[in-house]
């Protein structure tokens, strides 16, 4: 494919001899020839003068940086991750049942779905048109997936959520779990990721959600459209989080609490209360060399104490 | 059934009419005609008002919160996890052993117990009455299961304990795991969670304790009869917690230390050191808006200094 | 075996009864006649006093704190290590391809490798010499494990990584994930581990790489050879961790950053920035008891007024 023909299809300007020839997609540092690559930031200049590339895809303000063939367009990462899919069509598995899944007669899956090697599917699951289950995928009675959701291996769908009561004597008490998860269209999750079924009313996991690896969704949770996790992140009970939020790596929700749209939680974080207003939310404990941490971190457990030697000097000082 | 039928089992005190039939348990917000709801605190007495429940569980305090029938009790939460187990029978899979499960000859399985689809069980397990392994199960050789056990999917009981030692080259030499893992009767442990088999002796999960999904319990670990764990728990190596205690979603336990029993340890924190008083602790980093963060938890990096300037200030005040 | 014969195998100095036969190993507490123990730090004294180990394994500086028979070496834990190993060899599954694995007709597997029960094994995938998949393991196309990996239940081998881009709309569009996965010889990982294959280069985990349980490694990622991370450990994307370095428990790595070599990262711990230097880093929130941790933390999010009150204190004091 040349970048002429590319630019036809995804739109951008091309610059510089638009018959190069592409076949595939490559990072600055490995592209080789025939390869298209892309720069998402001008602090890679130095790589973008170094590659092997044929092509590449920059912003309006890169557009100079570079003397090879180039496309320019608003957002190279997103004109990238087309381009990619032009080469690289995302149908990883056959449309069908692998013979050592094992699937509820009582399921309905959309005949243009795949179903790998190994999945368990139980009864009355719904799985819309052209899905994807990757080997070793669970997904528990009653729970509906809709169309083209891709679930990577070792995700579990609607196991009970964690739902108990203490009797007198401290003994747990299992609360039934007799909600579902509803997952909407076009939703991905990531390899050992866990989504339970609700307690009483169903798990939401709406359209356009992207979870990744072993995230943990707990029993009526509703995740917004369009919202995106990084790996590890737990998610407590009967959280609601919005739509088109992003949440950082290993980050925790506790439960009962809401998240509006369009909120960002950085990697690390414990949320611990509701979050009204859109914006970025941050919550890491800073690292130090282990002297340096030992030192401060133990006076961490005595700020109110400092706090009030700070209030007994201004005191002092102001009665004279 | 009706309320007056329920109380006859389950006790409490039927308040309005005792003849108002119920065949299902709702939420307070989507219980329809038929269902019976619950009211856990008084705090959300207005959905209560707005509820389409045909009964509700209250405590003695609330009791006069509403004019619908219903049963007055000392716990509405623990009494409701019994009326819902009558309406909702616990036993989710048959007995018996599916035929794609992978059953070593030399395992023991009770014949009420039910092995689901793609379990592999090794030699010399056993697995006791009544006991229910979801799909995709595995345990390996040499561990035990009492009864009523219920192990969701992806659970993987008595993999190798991480045991290494470094040579003087800085290699890892594997230290053989030769323990098992011995789980007592009704515990339950959630999906994709994993519990190693001990390095010697065995790992110990006590009677009625419940995990929930995705839970690290480490090799040699002992977890006292009934302690629950949220969601997404780390225990290293070792770590001996006592009965009754109950884990915060994705908190740490780090290893060779010991908790009293009736501990309770907050979401998001790290265990750091053995606990000896039953009690609550915690230890999470409060989050905020992303700038306040960063120039608060700047500060937390030299809070060293600045204690050192609060006793600077001290001693200049107290000399002159 | 004669504590004269381990001694001519392993090395190390008999102290006591050369032909004390030993069958096996044991800890200080529950190890029994005919077994050998060690004693890995002096503070476990008392415990040696008490054991009823036929043998132990000690260092010089232990020699004299006990009259057992005993091994006399520099580093007991690793001389334990290797006993333990000549009693109990590390092969746990015969050699060949379970009939429930599935097995892609392109993939190369060692005839010397163990495929366990309902694994599967994607197209293009090589495994070496002596590899051992125990249950239930997936590989995804194209990968590469070395010779004598041995990866444990519920191990997912290069599922996609998360590469999303978002688009006006702030809908999210996928970058298709065509790197792969290649694993060194003599790589063990653990069980529920998920590593994700390149977006366009491949994920690197060299040789001699331990990973413990639930591990999260994701795309283009690096692991130095002879690293060794404990479970629940998080790293994002594209980060470069170095050689000989140890991760805590639980600890998260954040994306795009490197760690030198011999970087030792304490528990519980967020890296959020690249390590230059070899040393030990911390970065764990204390905990405390609620109501101290209520107290104390509030004052973390008002730091930056605390440290502005102390400045103008020392103004005053300076002008006045």
């Amino acid at each position: 494919m040349t970048l002429e023909e590319i630019a036809a299809r995804l739109g951008g300007r091309v610059v510089g001899d638009a018959a190069t020839r592409i076949r595939q997609v490559g990072s600055l540092e490995s592209a080789a020839a025939g390869e298209i690559t892309f720069l998402s930031s001008p602090k890679h200049r130095s790589k973008l003068a170094a590659t092997a590339a044929s092509a590449v895809i920059v912003s309006e303000e890169a557009e100079s940086l570079t003397s090879l063939p180039r496309i320019v367009c608003q957002s190279p990462y997103l004109y990238f991750a087309r381009v990619s899919q032009l080469f690289n069509p995302l149908i990883a598995q056959e449309a069908g049942v692998h013979p050592t899944a094992v699937i509820s007669s009582k399921a309905k899956v959309a005949k243009s779905a795949s179903i790998g090697p190994g999945c368990v599917v139980g009864d009355d699951v719904t799985i819309g048109e052209g899905s994807c289950l990757y080997p070793r995928v669970v997904v528990y009675a009653g729970c509906s997936l809709g169309a083209r959701v891709v679930l990577h291996s070792g995700v579990v769908i609607g196991a009970d959520g964690f739902g108990i009561a203490q009797d007198e004597a401290g003994r747990w008490v299992k609360i039934p779990q007799i909600g579902a998860v509803r997952i909407g269209d076009d939703v991905e999750i990531g390899a050992n990721t866990t989504i339970d079924r609700g307690a009483l009313d169903d798990t939401l996991i709406e359209e356009g959600v992207k979870l990744d690896n072993q995230i943990q969704i707990g029993h009526n949770c509703r995740v917004g459209a369009h919202t995106a996790m990084a790996g590890c992140v737990a998610v407590a009970g009967s959280a609601d989080i919005g739509r088109h939020c992003t949440i950082g790596a290993a980050s925790v929700i506790l439960g009962h609490l809401r998240l509006a749209d369009h909120v960002h939680v950085s990697a690390g974080t414990v949320i611990s209360r509701s979050i009204h207003k859109p914006g970025t939310y941050t919550g890491m404990f800073p690292f130090d060399d282990n002297a340096s941490w030992a030192k401060n971190t133990a006076l961490v457990r005595h700020l109110a104490e400092l706090a009030a030697r700070v209030r007994a000097l201004e005191e002092e000082i102001k009665n004279g």
